[in-house]
Parts: C-alpha cells; structure tokens; sequence
C-alpha cells in the first residue's frame, strides 16, 4: 500500500536579524502608518495549513524559540532565549503557496477565520514563552490580513525553514 | 510496497524588496566592506541538496523568474521579469537545515564544490534570462561561503517557498 503522505500543518520561515520594522497600520487620510519594531533577534515568518488546531501551537512554539538558530556573539548557534533576543511575528499567507503553471494557489491555507485565532493564540505563547525564559525581551507581531511593510538588518539572516 | 519519499534537490526562499544590499566581502585591515545593491525586485535565498546536478537549473531558474511571485504597481500579481524587476541571489546553506534536538543539521546539503558551482551557474542562467527578458534589469549576488550581510526594505515580503 503506497504510504500515506503527511502534509504540514504549519510552515515557519526564520531570519535573524539587528533590527526590523513592521508596519501594523497603514496611513489613512487621518492618520499616519503605524510600525512596530526590535533590535536583535529572530523574525518568524508564519502559516497556518488546514488541519491545524490549538493542539500543535506549544510544540510550534518550544521548537522554533529553543532550536539554536542565532549566531551569539561569538560565533556559537544559541536559540532565541539563550541569545537572548526579540521576536518579531510575521503572518505569511503567501508562504502556503503552490505553483500552477505560472500562478501561486493558496488551497491548503486555513480559513481566515481559524488562521486568525490560531495566530492570535501563537503570537500570545511566545509571549508567554519569551517573558518567562528571557525577561528584558519583547514580542512584536504584525496585524494578521494586512500588507506586511517590513524592513530587515540583519549580519546574516541565517534563513531556515520548519515544518510542523 | 511503501511509496519512496522524493527528496528535493534545491530549496528556494523569494522575497520581494523595494531595496535590499548583500555585503559582499567583508571589511578587512586594508580594506573596506564592499556591498551590492538592487531595487525593486526579488530577493532569491538559495540552497541545494545532494543530488543536484546541471540538469535541474534551467527549470529551477524558469520557474522563479516566471512564477507570479511579485505585485505590480497595480496590485496585480506578476512574474519578476513582467515587473520587470531586479534579482539579488543569496546563497543560503541554512536553508537545508533540519533539527535534531534543539541542533539543526545540515547532513543532506550539498557539498562545497559542488554547490559553488551550481551556484555559479545559476546565477549566470538568472542572468542570462533576465538580459533577453527584462533588460534594464539587474543581477546580483553574494558570494558563496560568506557570510551574508543583508538589509532589506519591502513593500510585504510575499514569502514564498519553492523546492525542486
């Protein structure tokens, strides 16, 4: 019998930076654009699949912030908290995509619905996570939906991929 | 009979910028950092796998230069070379990672030699198709091995994973 293939849940992307700045509101006619930003640390690029639950979010979580993805000042690979560093949450639709001839499609994405809260809920026990294990740092995300204006510095974005 | 599990043989990551700069060597006693830079376009974080030969180039490179990976000024989504846009290639080993523990592993990238020169032949097929395509355009790249110091400025990101 073939083996039954085991599609992902959750696809992260991971890049190390100096600093970053995120745009979590655009100007309006009254307003101005609104950005969050961090200095050193790790920006997680996030995607929920369908068939994702609130069950899988604490192993998400440990994985991405105790895998040793950050280069320390001297040169060792240390996870986040060790760093210790910032954590900026990206929302990544886009990183769901599968070609079809030219075009991307995004069918295996979860509904927004469900992306939403999962992402809420993601963004919450990093915090938690982060608070507890590096106290001093801070968590910014950006706003699920939106345009996500980015500026990144990094000294090498060391760029890795998880699949959960 | 199990179904045998196809491995890819490159990883790509794609970004779209509005500007991003690569240093490309690093300072040294006597000399300066020297840095490239490109404008709008599609940042290319690239890895290749064991395995990988010449053969898989031509299409590994069609394919990003021609996915609708990239938002026009009119919110439409189009290839880079209909942007048209700029390339700025960044060899990215980290991307092959895989975690063991809280370690990552990079057992199943390529080896040095041979991923140097597929690298350089990628680079020259992304040059060669984006002169006849979108001339005016430009390529640029880091240097393989280095360390890749990178800043970026986007418009959103449009993270988009590919493998081949």
């Amino acid at each position: 019998m073939a083996q039954k293939e085991v599609l992902p849940v959750a696809r992260a992307v991971l890049q190390q930076c100096l600093h970053a700045k995120l745009q979590v509101k655009p100007a309006e006619q009254d307003s101005e654009a609104q950005f969050v930003e961090i200095n050193r640390g790790m920006v997680i690029y996030i995607c929920f699949f369908k068939g994702a639950t609130d069950d899988i979010l604490s192993k998400t979580v440990s994985t991405l912030l105790n895998l040793r993805l950050s280069e320390s000042d001297s040169g060792k690979m240390v996870s986040v908290l060790d760093l210790p560093g910032n954590l900026l949450i990206v929302p990544q639709a886009t990183l769901g995509g599968k070609a079809k001839g030219r075009a991307m499609q995004y069918h295996n994405n979860i509904s927004k619905e469900d992306g939403l809260r999962l992402y809420t809920d993601f963004v919450s026990l990093c915090e938690k996570e982060l608070m507890e294990a590096a106290p001093g740092m801070i968590v910014k995300h950006g706003t699920y939906g939106n345009r996500q204006v980015l500026k990144l510095d990094t000294n090498g974005p060391y760029t890795h991929l998880m699949e959960f």
